[in-house]
C-alpha cells in the first residue's frame, strides 16, 4: 500500500509562493488527477498541453513591457530625425509616456511596432529587443523587467513541467520580442511562445537570405485570436491555461480549454494588490462574469499569492 | 585515449538503408562534428533544428497524397448533388484522376482544399483524413500511404533525433493534414508540423466552442513562404534541412539553412530511380543548379539509397 502513494505528495511544497486554500488544492488537484494513471482524470503525456498568456498573467504589466520598448525605439528614430516628434503616432508616445501605454491596447502596440520596425531583419529586431531588456528599468519598481515575472506562476509552470506538461506563452505581445526573454525567465524555448507577429518577406540577399519585417499584421494572438494561434502552434486543444482579468483577451483562450471532450483546468489571475503590486479591473468586468459562469479558478493575487516577485531579486 | 572514440563511432550503423560513399560519410562527418564538445563545428543542442520537406522527401509524392485525398472528399461532395461533376473544379478533379493530381501544384491543391472544407470543425476534418489513410491504397503500389515513408529517411530522423536535433516537417502540403499521421509515421509530434493553412475563425458554439476552417488561404508553405513558417513557428534558423528535386519548392528553405553564420547542412533528394520508386526531373532545373553552386548535398535515390520503402511492409 506504501507503494502506492504518488511521489509528489512525498516531496516539497511544489508551491510554496502559493497560500493554501481552495485555489492552490484545485490546482495540486487536477495535476494530482491528470498524473494518475488509470483514474478517470489521467491525461496522456502528449495531450499535456498548459498555454499562459503573458503580460499580467507570468510578468507585470503596468506599463506593458513592449510598450516600453517601443518608447525607447520612438525615442531613437526622433534622434535621427527631429520632426517626428510632432507626427502622430510618435507625438502621442512620447508625450503620453507611461500613462499612455498602459492604456494602449495590444492592436495599436502592433501598428506602432510595424511603424518602427518595418524592414529590419528578424536578427537586428531581437539585437535590439536584448539591447533593451538589459539597460530598461521598470520606471516605478526600479528592477529590470526580467526580475518582474511572479514567483507564484514560475514555480506553477515548474511544476506543471516536472510533471510532463508542455507549457507554451499564448499571448498579445509580439512573438519576437518574447522569444528574447522566454527561456532565461519563463524556460520557455522560442518555438514554445505564440503571438502577434507581421508579414514577414524573404530577401535573398545576394546569397545571404534573411527575413525581412514588414509593415503589415500577420496575426493578432487577442481574444478569439488566441485559439487560432494555438491551433496553428499546437494543433491540440491546451487542457490547462492561464490569463488575467484587464481587457478580456484571454476569455476565447480560456473557455476554448475549459469546454471540450475532456473538461481543461482555467486560471484566471485578478489584480487586486494594490499594496504589493497593482490593482486594477475590467471596465465591463466581462472576464470575471466568463469566470463565474464557466467554473474557471480565480486567483486573488492579494489572498492566494504569499510573494508576487521572486525574492531577493 | 580510448574513452575518446565518440560513442556513435562504436555504434551499430545508424543510417543501414544507406550505401556507403560521399553523401553518407558527409552527414555522418556533419553530425559527429555536431556534437563534438570544444569542436570547431560544434552546435548547442537548443539550435539543433532540422527540417524536412515531406512530400518527395519523406515519402512518395506520385500521386501527391494530399492530393488523393481531395479526390476522394469530392467524389463524396458529388454522391451528395451530382450536379457538381459537372462544374470547375470538381469536374477536372474527377476526370484527371491521378495523372492531373500528379501535375497539380500547391497552390491549385490548396484552393481546392478551400473549396471542400470550408466550415468544418478542426474535429472534423482530421476524422476525415484519419478515415482516408485507414482505407486508401496507392494506386501503383497497392499498400497504405504511410507504408510509403522512404527508409533511409525514417532511419536519417531518427540518428537526428538520438544526437539531440529537433526534428520538423516544413512542407507545403496542409498543416492539419500531415499532424494526423506525423507522430505515427515519422515521431514528429503534431505541433512540429509547419505546413500551408487555411484561415480559422473561433465559433462560440453556445458555450462548447470549436474552430471553424474558413476557404481563405493563411500561409503557403512554398518556397520562400517556407523561411517564413520556419521563423513563425521555431524562431531560429534550422542548421540541417532537406528538400527535394521537383517544382523547386524547397530551394528557399535549403539557402536559408545553408548560408547563416554557422554554416548548415543542406540535403536534396533527386529522384532518378525509375525501377524502385519514379524518376522525374525539374523543368528548369533550378534546384539541382542551387544545389551546385549552394555546395549542398545531393541524393541519389538510385545509388546512394540500399532500399526505398522499409522492409516487410
Amino acid at each position: 500500500m506504501l507503494v502506492a502513494v504518488p511521489l509528489q505528495a512525498l516531496a516539497a511544497d511544489p508551491l510554496p509562493s502559493w497560500n493554501d486554500g481552495p485555489v492552490k488544492q484545485s490546482i495540486v488537484g487536477f495535476v494530482t488527477r491528470a498524473t494518475t494513471q488509470g483514474g478517470p482524470g489521467f491525461i496522456p503525456p502528449e495531450e499535456r498541453i498548459a498555454t499562459f498568456d503573458n503580460d499580467g498573467t507570468l510578468w507585470q504589466e503596468q506599463p506593458v513591457v513592449q510598450g516600453a520598448f517601443l518608447l525607447e525605439q520612438v525615442k531613437a528614430r526622433v534622434k535621427e530625425d527631429a520632426s517626428l516628434a510632432k507626427r502622430q503616432p510618435f507625438k502621442a508616445v512620447l508625450e503620453g509616456d507611461v500613462a499612455l501605454l498602459s492604456a494602449m491596447d495590444e492592436p495599436q502596440l502592433m501598428e506602432l511596432v510595424a511603424t518602427t520596425h518595418a524592414g529590419k531583419t528578424q536578427e537586428e529586431f531581437a539585437r535590439e529587443a536584448r539591447a533593451f531588456f538589459q539597460t530598461a528599468r521598470h520606471p516605478k519598481l526600479g528592477v529590470p523587467y526580467t526580475q518582474l515575472a511572479y514567483a507564484p506562476m514560475l514555480e506553477l509552470l515548474q511544476y506543471l513541467r516536472a510533471n510532463g506538461f508542455q507549457t507554451w506563452i499564448s499571448s498579445g505581445g509580439g512573438t519576437d520580442f518574447m522569444r528574447v526573454i522566454s527561456e532565461d525567465t519563463y524556460g520557455i524555448p522560442p518555438q514554445q511562445v505564440i503571438g502577434s507577429s507581421l508579414k514577414e518577406k524573404f530577401d535573398e540577399g545576394n546569397g545571404h537570405p534573411v527575413l525581412r519585417r514588414e509593415a503589415r499584421l500577420d496575426h493578432l494572438n487577442d481574444k478569439a485570436g488566441k485559439p487560432v494561434g494555438i491551433e496553428q502552434h499546437i494543433g491540440r486543444r491546451p487542457v490547462f491555461a492561464a490569463g488575467n482579468v484587464r481587457s478580456g483577451g484571454d476569455i476565447q483562450m480560456l473557455q476554448y480549454t475549459k469546454e471540450q471532450p475532456r473538461p481543461g483546468f482555467s486560471l484566471l489571475l485578478n489584480h487586486d494588490d494594490a499594496e504589493r503590486e497593482f490593482a486594477y479591473a475590467e471596465k465591463n468586468d466581462a472576464s470575471l462574469k466568463a469566470a463565474r459562469e464557466g467554473g474557471w479558478t480565480v486567483v486573488s493575487m492579494r489572498q492566494d499569492w504569499k510573494r508576487i516577485f521572486p525574492e531577493g531579486r
